[in-house]
């Protein structure tokens, strides 16, 4: 019967001498006075092996050893394994193009990338996605106890919602079809059905050309959708208790993982204190944050102040009086500094910005005055990681806004159908899995939290 | 604030009289004597609003009212609620392109699928997707516990594993890639990466042109991939516990779903008396079932035995003496007379059928003598659910066994990386979610148990 490496430590102060089954690669190899040292490393962590002689092994093949347990105080862990037989399962070639042992912070994103199967090895880079799964699992978690249901919808759609742009296209038998930009039009139709409460966690596809570290052409869509809610408001609310159980699922799940990247996620409770600033105001909270900035990268020249936060702030204060185009939205400027303002005031660098002005959303947002809407944004540590909004469930709404817009109702009849027949009141959001993941561990790269990004040069492995 | 259907007949016993808030969908009036009956729909059932006078509501209309709870027997559920006040929130035109109170058995299919937003609203339409939730739920819930890690991986591949053949193309920028028809390449990866037990709920594609009641051209795949195995019999294991964990959830959460269907769900014990039958030997039991059936059927017709198995064996039966096709392969005539020997035999239809010739398996499939492999599908009710297998992780061996099958090294580099440095034994298999949720609802076509399903001519709503 396997041990896993994590349990040999405590066996060995159990029952010293006890005879074990270990399975796993070849992690490090040290050889001692005529002794070889062996690290093997398994899904549970590390575990020092103890073999008379010299080895041939190879680092990362994948060897199953039996042996006695033994306490040391010197090893990691505070126990090893002696070994008295091991067979090699799979011997890996030796020509391993970077060692995955090492210091993976050396090699460039794209040998990571293009080298999956052992960039993963690397216990560093493995924890990103074992903090993805629990993210994952946390927010089904917490939406499936408050009564929502897991939905799986077609990512295969006839036509776009709001046209064909940035839509890739599919080769469908006898004709075109797209790749799902987003399932809203999916979940709205399961809130008119009468479920009132969906999420689903699904691919999305923007056919952008834009290759920045924020952006990718497939990423993990985590969307929830709710009726009977009143406002944005309800929403903000709700994302705000997922965010607090995700954020301490993590802490108490994955605390290794954190360590890794030197992260900590926010305390829970302060998620609730993140603020809600309506967009306008928003923009002019941006403009003085960065002439803060300024002056603090002026001051802090002067008793040498850490980079980072003070250098961005210093090149947007330089021009914040003027009519600076970063200011006109919300930017990756604005969301930097909106977060800056917030974990100082309030402890924690998570927004939420309302309000948006019917000109920056869809057609489909349900307005909250004749100039703005019922949307909101959510930005953490710097990035925008939501975008949500109650959505206009009145069917004769739809159709008088739809001219606005530049649309017509015979191209959106499946969307209509939706809202003739009675909808309730309702709203929806929708969660980047990667970028949670690249801001709760600080990654600089949100492709470094996809396991296999497409953007437009990659498309393997 | 808001109270639900479920909830009021309890609230009327023990405080009558108490005033509550209630919202949802008119699921049918009724006038009778001056005072209008109005059973009200929510997420959780049905409850009867007592209203004076006439009304001019809609079917279909949302509405959320106010009133008072109160005990009566004659009214479903033994609760009723006297409305004090009534907002219309959505208006349903009054044009329902079919009964969505009714029976909806006798809506044809097509009407069904094209009316997503409307059938669903018929509890028992919608059932299909609750237990589907359950059917997701479960399976995770039971991997997580046994240490697996969710993934997720992208569903665009630069090239097709096997050759292009039933692949969806997609532009994607300047070139061409594929939609993935299932993810076992990037499973196989995260198998050597080190994770050592991983799954996936994802969209698969498969661009076949068949249109039958038994597939679709998107679906959703639960699949699993476990390292440090010995042969397939481990995978069996596996999904016999997953099976057992999902029909005990099922029948726990979706009582009622099921009732709706007039569907029971296995005996969980009795999955792990589900047989295990060599290849060559299931199509020799498959032949002798076929003869039972027609002797049956000659029998049946003289006592008037009812239609359905008997009708099928009676087909099989007659060609079964002499060199019929169906038997030459696990077809779907032979999964049918698999699971019902099974179910007969054992108590339960469901069969693993496990050694396949290696002709009829990919180059990946590890052997298990000259002619056949460590791999199985899993039959229930008559109707293959799944694939699975133990995959070559010798390098080497995958190199010689290419040619093969016409494969060469280079269009697979790399499929072969994921070896070439220490790769565990490993195998996984996938479940079709459509096609299990069909079968533990007895619904006839695949299609029913997709919320908005794909084929060669159905690309929308």
């Amino acid at each position: 019967m396997r041990v896993l490496a994590k349990a040999v430590s405590e066996l060995a102060r159990a029952e010293p001498g006890k005879m074990i089954e270990l399975s796993g690669w070849v992690h490090r190899i040290r050889e001692l006075g005529g002794v070889s040292f062996i690290m093997l490393r398994d899904r549970s962590g590390l575990v020092q092996l103890v073999l008379e002689g010299k080895t041939d092994l190879t680092l990362e093949s994948v060897v199953s050893v039996q042996g006695t347990v033994a306490v040391n105080d010197k090893a990691p862990g505070g126990a090893e394994v002696c070994v008295q037989h091991m067979s090699v399962l799979s011997r890996a070639e030796p020509d391993l193009p970077f060692p995955v042992n090492g210091d993976m912070s050396k090699v460039g994103l794209d040998v990571i990338l293009d080298n999956r199967p052992l960039s993963l090895r690397n216990p560093r880079i493995r924890s990103i996605f074992r903090v993805q799964s629990t993210i994952i699992e946390a927010f089904t978690e917490y939406l499936r106890r408050e009564d929502f249901t897991e939905i799986k919808t077609s990512k295969l759609i006839g036509s776009g919602t709001e046209g064909g742009t940035g839509l890739f296209e599919v080769d469908y038998f006898d004709r075109k079809v797209y790749l799902a930009q987003s399932p809203q039009f999916y979940k709205q139709t399961m809130i008119a059905s009468g479920l009132e409460r969906v999420f689903e966690i699904a691919p999305a596809y923007r056919a952008e050309k834009h290759d920045t570290p924020r952006h990718l052409n497939e990423y993990v869509s985590l969307d929830v959708e709710m009726a009977f809610i009143s406002s944005e408001a309800d929403l903000i609310e709700l994302e705000k208790h997922l965010l607090a159980h995700i954020f301490e699922a993590l802490a108490r799940k994955n605390a290794e993982d954190l360590a890794a990247w030197n992260a900590t996620v926010p305390d829970p409770d302060l998620v609730f204190k993140a603020p809600t600033i309506a967009h306008d105001e928003a923009l002019d909270l941006a403009r003085s944050e960065a002439g803060r900035g300024a002056a603090g990268a002026v001051a802090g020249a002067a008793v040498g102040a850490t980079a980072g936060h003070s250098a961005a702030g210093a090149t947007a204060g330089a021009t914040a009086g003027s009519a600076n185009p970063a200011f006109f939205e919300i930017s990756p400027e604005v969301e930097r500094l909106l977060c800056t303002w917030a974990g100082r005031e309030r402890g924690i660098e998570l927004v939420f910005v309302n309000q948006f002005p019917r000109r920056h959303r869809p057609f489909y947002t349900y307005p909250s005055s004749a100039t703005h809407t019922m949307s909101f944004d959510a930005l953490f540590r710097g990035l925008e990681i939501t975008t949500g909004g109650r959505r206009q469930e009145q069917y004769q709404a739809l159709l008088e806004v739809l001219p606005r817009f530049g649309l017509k109702a015979e191209d959106l009849k499946d969307y209509l159908m939706v809202f003739k027949y009675g909808c309730p009141p309702h709203g929806g959001f929708a969660i980047g899995c990667e970028r949670l993941t690249q801001k709760v561990l600080g990654l600089s790269n949100v492709k470094e939290a996809s396991l296999f990004p497409r953007d437009r040069r990659r498309v393997s492995p």
